[in-house]
């Protein structure tokens, strides 16, 4: 626990550690995958929490979660949680959950702030919206309210999306900002709705979630579901993304694509990255058939046949189809657990049961989620073996997982 | 595990250790509450156990709890679990529940003793009520029983109230002793039964479960049970004392107080405090509406409509109305788990379902006790976060908090 | 986590702990049971796992476990798990199982390898069943396959029982493999069947668990149904011994016996022991009543009242009774946890419901078991106490708990 007031006041990296971690990325190498102490080691886990990912942005959910003034949503990401709140004037504000008394967390889970006040469970402090102290009981009079507001939490709102960073000097957020409107504004983001939300734990380290995020190498063997509609990483795809863009531009419209993920990402900002994919032939949107789950969103009069994906930082991958959206958010929890949290997204203007049937929405992405639970945790069971040792990515195709590691790596070296 | 061959051998706190516990005392802020290491650290805990907690006692139970000869107790503290039996000569003893063989439990829970002997379940080795080695199956001729009685435990019995010490150097328990006889005493504690006992687990460190037992600057938000019925801290508080007393004067009655708590406790002794107050107007006990739960107790011939709580050490809280009586004893399981145990006392030749009702007379303290139950462990949650920042105690009326956090700092201080 | 990348760069042990280690080990008293850090040291955990027990033997199955060619067996080791296969040429292989791609567990279960090939469930990555890499989808042209095959773990097959080493460098076989043929080769194991298998796992260290494994001194008071029909440790022994000798030899008949156990293993070999013990008068066999519960196997005619034991390693223990065989084997799980794995075997054509009922079976080790694992979890919360003090072994009765102890602290020293 010692490094718990080390970090707080800033020390540097304790020498045991800068050590340790330091023969391990010279004992890593290239193109081939992390050695097993990236995934089992607790002081690297703190290391990742509190150095690697601290400037990153995370998104927490889309804006019609919190439709009304007042309401809030509880987030939590490792030990920490925040809470993310609309304010009187409509604002989206975030806070840290914790009492500036004694220290409860103030609200247990996402709800409603009635009378427009948030109150400590505990003793009845309450704060504004604004997270000003509006009201601690019977404290002496020379108190100084105006020194005891919640902390401020960053927050950014970008095409509906409501991201947080816990750190006290975030990354800028421009280039994500431009990224997401050219891609998920085409799509009509900030004019969506959430329609449904989950959230799974995977019993493992965050990084081998990410990297079966972020490659389709096991898509064909594991996600027979994913497979049948989508295009990617087939044969086919180079004429299904012709088809795609041929589409695309008999409406007249145009997703842009990005690459400044992992370390290609601007200096001081965010990393952000969008690309196109194309359906299987003649599906609409990831469906169990292909065809069509919801009113077309944003521009899209027709389908083009494919799909956008988003991301915004490391952790953050949002996938946008015609009808629908799908949020996919990792969130570490300890060495060995992590969050995904997953949430829907329809027009605005969808009416479920009538434009939309909420067992078919999310059957796909649940399905997937689900598998990919379980094969992430046969990987950490696998790389927690004396015998694991690390072994080649399959190039091309696990290229993004090699990226993301080399973020990883560079991001680590430079917090030590 | 280190730590473990440390104290067995007495050896100073390693360096290291010493260095964190330090800087952390320094850092420190009079009047705010703790800094979250304290309630965090697996070192400050295991320092906590093993001498800020060790020379001060626990109450285990009321004798009545057992009855017979050979009865016993098994009393569970951190890692530690003690036998508290009746012997022969009906004195209460209590012993460490390790077998002087290969060391293993004795008595799995609490239980009679048949014949007289604890045997132990794993070579039947058995002990006599004084804790003697009875008999060594097999064991060879030169084999010196004397030499392999169990090991005794610093019991005392006061007014019926079994307390025990883990230390081999107890605090002195003189004062305690003289608080509880001028105070449960009056109560008739002594001719007092137990009619029901229970625990919970508290998710969290057990200086947040002590501050929260000594303050009642949040009954009124958070025990609206307790409130209805107690004047405690309301403004009518003083009017209300001046009632209490003349109701007691008038029967002759006088309990009285004393403040020998926290860094209060009188040199070498085990902390001793009492306290009157009063009840709401026209509540007689502490009961849903203030109406009578049982006989009354001790000198009482009608009720006073007060209370007395009388604090043995820092983790017992008795609390007694005319009829009822209640016992709280906090006992650490682990860093982030600490048990609260509450036993309900009533005269002792009540009899249950004529003279009280089982459901009515533990009611209040089932409540309150869960309430409190979830509030420490949202404060846990919250002073784990880094944004967790220690905020200024409300003054007078968290004062007690003040004081058992002051003389948990001074102990740990010395303690180093 | 420091230590696994010492523990593969075969790096000496750190310094810290050897100091530990030392320290612990002069003050262990000879004949008296082990200091508590033995049992509760995550440092001594990580010692006794990756140096003391590494160059052992465990007992896997019996080889008709996995009749078939294809057929897999998987077993868990601490955090290990090992792939048991009968290949093509119906030898038995064994291997890590780990991909060599990015690590993943490649069987979740015991199973059957569908069309000779063990699948990795990530990307499909597909090995032989002689280990190889048979196929891996979409690597590059210079990909070398040859030297991705599946990590070799050392294999023996002895009487049917099939034997691993996760080390390098195994101990020798030699000396159990002529012990076991000498001993349950008498009893027939290779012509056996598994007739069933259950695990158990008991909340407390290895070695509590084998204390109470070799020594019969708990048997009188714990174990009321062995004490019925087992001989061993009683008063009339000798006179059995001599009966059961006799009809032994009446029938030609001759099981030897050997130690070679614990410190008295022969010089680089693994530990072999046998060892025959008497049944209870009349008791043909480990039964409710010592009745029969099954055909006679191996060379036996008729029974002789006795049974045989032979110990391969430290943690493996078979059983032989004239109509049944019992495998008892225990793993480590963790510092706290232990898995105990029983298997029956029964002559290879018995039939189950004919000759012979399940349930009566394996009623003898299913309650023994059930009540070893009750008593070991009592010692492992007696010793983590600060009153358990070593206590005297109760000799001669427990000395084979004393050889067993001597060969672990001298391993221990060895190995720092
Ligand atoms: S901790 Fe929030 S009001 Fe006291
Ligand atoms: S451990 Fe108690 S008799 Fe052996
Ligand atoms: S991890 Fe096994 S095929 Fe990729």
């Amino acid at each position: 626990m010692n490094e718990i007031a080390k970090v707080e006041n800033g020390d540097p990296v304790e020498g045991g550690t800068r050590t340790f971690v330091e023969a391990l990325l010279r004992q890593q190498r290239k193109d081939f995958s992390l050695r097993p102490e990236f995934h089992l080691s607790d002081e690297i886990y703190r290391l990742d929490i509190d150095r690697v990912l601290m400037p990153h942005w995370q998104c927490v959910n889309h804006v019609t979660a919190i439709p009304n003034v007042g309401d809030y949503i509880v987030f939590h990401y490792d030990r920490e949680s925040v809470i993310v709140v609309r304010g009187a004037d409509n604002e989206i504000r975030s806070f840290a959950n914790v009492c500036r008394h004694r220290g409860s967390r103030i609200c247990e889970t996402s709800g409603h702030a009635r009378g427009g006040v948030l109150v400590c469970p505990y003793h009845a402090w309450s704060y504004g919206l604004d997270g000003s102290l509006a009201h601690a009981r019977m404290m002496p009079r020379d108190f100084d309210k105006a020194s005891y507001g919640l902390t401020p939490i960053a927050t950014k709102v970008v095409q509906g999306l409501i991201f947080v960073s816990l750190s006290d000097d975030p990354l800028g957020f421009d280039d994500c900002e431009a990224n997401i409107n050219a891609t998920l504004g085409v799509y009509g983001w900030a004019d969506a709705k959430v329609a449904h939300q989950s959230s799974i734990v995977f019993s493992a380290n965050w990084k081998l979630a990410l990297e079966n995020q972020v490659e389709c190498y096991h898509c064909a063997p594991s996600h027979p579901e994913f497979s049948v509609v989508h295009g990617q990483s087939t044969a086919s795809e180079k004429k299904l993304i012709a088809q795609m863009n041929a589409k695309a531009d008999a409406q007249g419209i145009r997703v842009e694509t990005r690459d400044h993920w992992a370390l290609a990402a601007l200096e001081g900002q965010e990393q952000a990255y969008s690309e196109r994919y194309p359906m299987s032939a003649n599906a609409c949107t990831a469906s169990k058939d292909g065809s069509p789950l919801g009113p077309l969103m944003g521009e899209f009069k027709q389908y083009d046949n494919g799909m956008a994906v988003c991301y915004v930082g490391p952790m953050n991958h949002c996938l946008s189809y015609g009808d629908y959206g799908a949020i996919f958010r990792y969130t570490p929890r300890s060495v060995s657990e992590t969050e995904l949290a997953v949430v829907w997204l329809v027009r605005g203007d969808a009416v479920e049961g009538k434009d939309y049937n909420l067992d078919d929405l999310t059957w796909m992405w649940k399905v997937t989620a689900a598998a990919d639970k379980k094969i992430v945790e046969e990987n950490q069971l696998g790389v927690s073996s004396r015998f694991y040792k690390p072994g080649p990515y399959a190039l091309p195709i696990e290229e993004k997982t090699v990226r993301f590691t080399e973020w990883y790596l560079q991001s680590l070296a430079d917090a030590i």
